[in-house]
């Protein structure tokens, strides 16, 4: 389809003369000669651009920063003092013979490799997505969301497209979107849950990558209102276990891929590959509420939950007597937890489900879910919730479920601890929070609507 | 991690006592033999309980569809007469040795396989989607996805996750949904194109699955309110025609991946993929008019696109002609396509783009788009748009693009046509319409609001 040769393959064509397209990345004016890094989607190389070569030099010479261009030339060795051993086509570079500009590109509005303050970073995103460290970590998210994928599918899982418009009483709480459906209101789905439990019925091991939403009007560096959940559930469990033992073989597959396929982009990022153990560590949540105690003096034994700091106190833990980048939190207060949380019969009062930590945070909640009709209608009741109001739902479990459960893993959080990101939002391509919908949503905006 | 063995691995185990698990797909009683077909995701098998069996008779012969078994036996090779030749595994079965009930199931009100209405089979989609039928079609759809995405990667393209939640301007045209969004109101996205777009700019090749939203207020067997758009845009061509070309290699992609992995499932629907042609036949739009004239009489010269009608006609015309279920129709009148598109500088007042027919139907949508800052913010006063509402957009132009473009196809049409069913409701896991999400809108509900 095309004759362009891509930067990563240059090293094939050494004395060639060749065409190459792409950015220009940077541009050094040592008057008679011009040095341009030009960018395509595989890698980048020096241009050398001579005054001697009259037609390279006349429409390259003035070329700017994200000027889109094509060059002709040929392709060298670099001498010996000018190899850059530590860059890919360190030691190559490209004598331009000719060239054409396909689109010029205004100046920017700061330099594209520069530090820069978040806010300006999330204004500028289609221009600050293309430096090196953006363009590192959305090919690693690409990596995983496929390793993700490609996993479940040599597992025996199915792929299912999944509705985000849900109805009016699909899932309970606060923290929903509400949508004007043809006069109707409706939601935003938070998860796929319901849909993939239905779906064990006829797949038994299924997966879906999509948004999900939560309504939650706070601002944290580790929450967004529109994020990518990877989901998998499964028939004929035994226990939340074979769930756990999953997502480790998963997690275990998702950083052998990226070993191989990201080994630039974690150098790049300065980032370091987790070790996956052969068996995560887990612990019950009041071992660890309890251990936090004895450690620390603070009492958090009663909450349902951990707080951030001490999801990262549990991590110093982790690592110093485990060895271990991840933790298994298990064994969560029923009360706390959903209706369709299966409770564990050696353990009363206590979930069969668990939270997977990495890096200190929280990517993953899962568990074994109720599959029998009449105990799910139960669990309703004792939450408070009117059964007939989930009767879809629950065709599901009248006409016959296995033993089942799942997750659902926050492709962002991930991504964001993985590449060694502070906030979340530079793990998101196009966050979005209650400030800001790729601008911010200014106030001027709001008070038209009161 | 688990003992038990898939049914579609039983003729590995001949004269061995194994353990399966599944649904009961149909269960025959003979008195004192009851034969059980059980299904489990990977396939299903004869199983044979006999009354001298008492364990196995005891636990197992009064099961009923869609409970959910574990069941031990002997696979034995069945007596030449008894052989169906038909079905996969039809020369063995299963003695059942013993048994357990993971679950029971209520009655159905319908049997599994039985002929419904469409109202019918919408209303208990978690037991409708467990046939044959329902089963195939989702298989189908999920390779789809797959190779997509495989196609894709293999070509240089970057997978990217694209928010569904946009802005109050961002894009134009009514038919959108709209959104409380923290006091301000949102949208949900028509497509990913200023995101696939500015994404460009940053790794050249992108692609995304994910669902797409029209608010248009119609009820057709060809419309969905939600679905699932197949998208991609490159950089870096000529024109539309490679943006032709490549989709012509993903559709022989996908098909000869379908034909590998699918064929049990086209048997089951009695489906027959389709030829990709090395070119698929391209006419433009006012050639197709005038031939729908001198052939049929009908004029339809002046309108900015096909009818169903005609796209049937079409099918037929290409098919007997060309010999090819695919045509492309280019050249739409750029007066009623969107600010983004690029016109033909040999054609003006026609855009260099293009739709995919497929037996009939319009599957995809595509096309050069306008990559010159300038020309872009021009068309866009055209339009009557201000180009200050598209500020965010624009950058990506501003701070240089290649010439570039893309398109999406919509997967449940693709599915529908390749599978052969009439309604897209039966391409779609879960379908939304505007009279339904999961289960119908009732009349009473939209009094509450009123």
């Amino acid at each position: 389809m095309e004759k362009r040769i891509l930067i990563s393959d240059i090293k094939n064509h050494i004395g060639e003369t060749i065409t190459i397209n792409g950015f220009v990345d940077l541009r050094r004016d040592h008057g008679k000669i011009v040095f341009i890094d030009l960018r395509d989607r595989s890698a980048k190389v020096q241009i050398v651009v001579s005054e001697r070569n009259t037609d390279a030099y006349g429409v390259l010479s003035g070329v700017k920063p994200e000027w889109v261009l094509s060059v002709t030339g040929v392709i060298k060795k670099r001498g010996e003092k000018t190899i850059n051993p530590n860059v890919f086509n360190g030691d190559l570079e490209m004598e331009a013979t000719s060239g054409e500009i396909f689109q010029m590109a205004e100046e920017l509005p700061f330099e594209k490799e520069q530090e820069i303050t978040l806010e300006t970073y999330l204004n500028y995103l289609p221009l600050t997505l293309r430096t090196d460290r953006a363009r590192a970590i959305f090919r690693i998210q690409a990596r995983i969301t496929d390793a993700f994928g490609g996993f479940l599918r040599e597992n025996g899982f199915t792929e299912i497209q999944v509705p985000k418009i849900i109805g009016e009483d699909a899932e309970g709480g606060a923290n929903v979107f509400n949508l004007d459906y043809f006069g109707h209101i409706a939601h935003l789905a938070q998860s796929p849950q319901f849909y993939k439990q239905i779906m064990v019925g006829v797949f038994e091991r299924v997966f879906c990558a999509g948004n999900v939403y939560r309504a939650e009007p706070h601002s944290t560096t580790r929450h967004l209102n529109e994020y990518t959940s990877l989901d998998f559930e499964m028939g004929f469990i035994k226990s939340h276990e074979d769930i756990m033992e999953m997502e480790t073989r998963m997690m275990e597959y998702i950083m052998a891929d990226l070993k191989k396929n990201c080994a630039e982009d974690f150098k790049t990022l300065n980032a370091v590959l987790p070790d996956v153990p052969e068996k995560i560590p887990a612990m019950k949540l009041r071992e660890i509420q309890e251990l936090i105690k004895k450690e620390t003096g603070e009492d958090c034994c009663n909450a349902p939950d951990l707080e951030p700091k001490h999801e990262r106190w549990l991590y110093d833990y982790a690592l110093k007597n485990f060895g271990s980048e991840f933790i298994f939190v298990t064994h969560f207060p029923i009360s706390k937890r959903p209706m369709y949380t299966y409770e564990d019969e050696n353990d009363p009062g206590y979930a069969k489900g668990f939270d997977l930590l990495f890096r200190g945070i929280e990517i993953t909640t899962g568990g074994q879910r109720i599959h029998d009709y009449n105990k799910l209608v139960e669990s309703m009741e004792k939450k408070g919730l009117d059964p007939k109001k989930f009767s879809y739902y629950l065709q599901a479990f009248k006409y016959g479920m296995p033993p089942h459960g799942g997750l659902g893993l926050g492709l962002e959080r991930l991504t964001a601890k993985l590449v060694g990101v502070e906030n979340i939002r530079e793990a998101t391509l196009f966050p979005r929070d209650m400030h800001r919908i790729d601008t911010l949503l200014s106030e001027e905006k709001k008070e038209k609507k009161d």
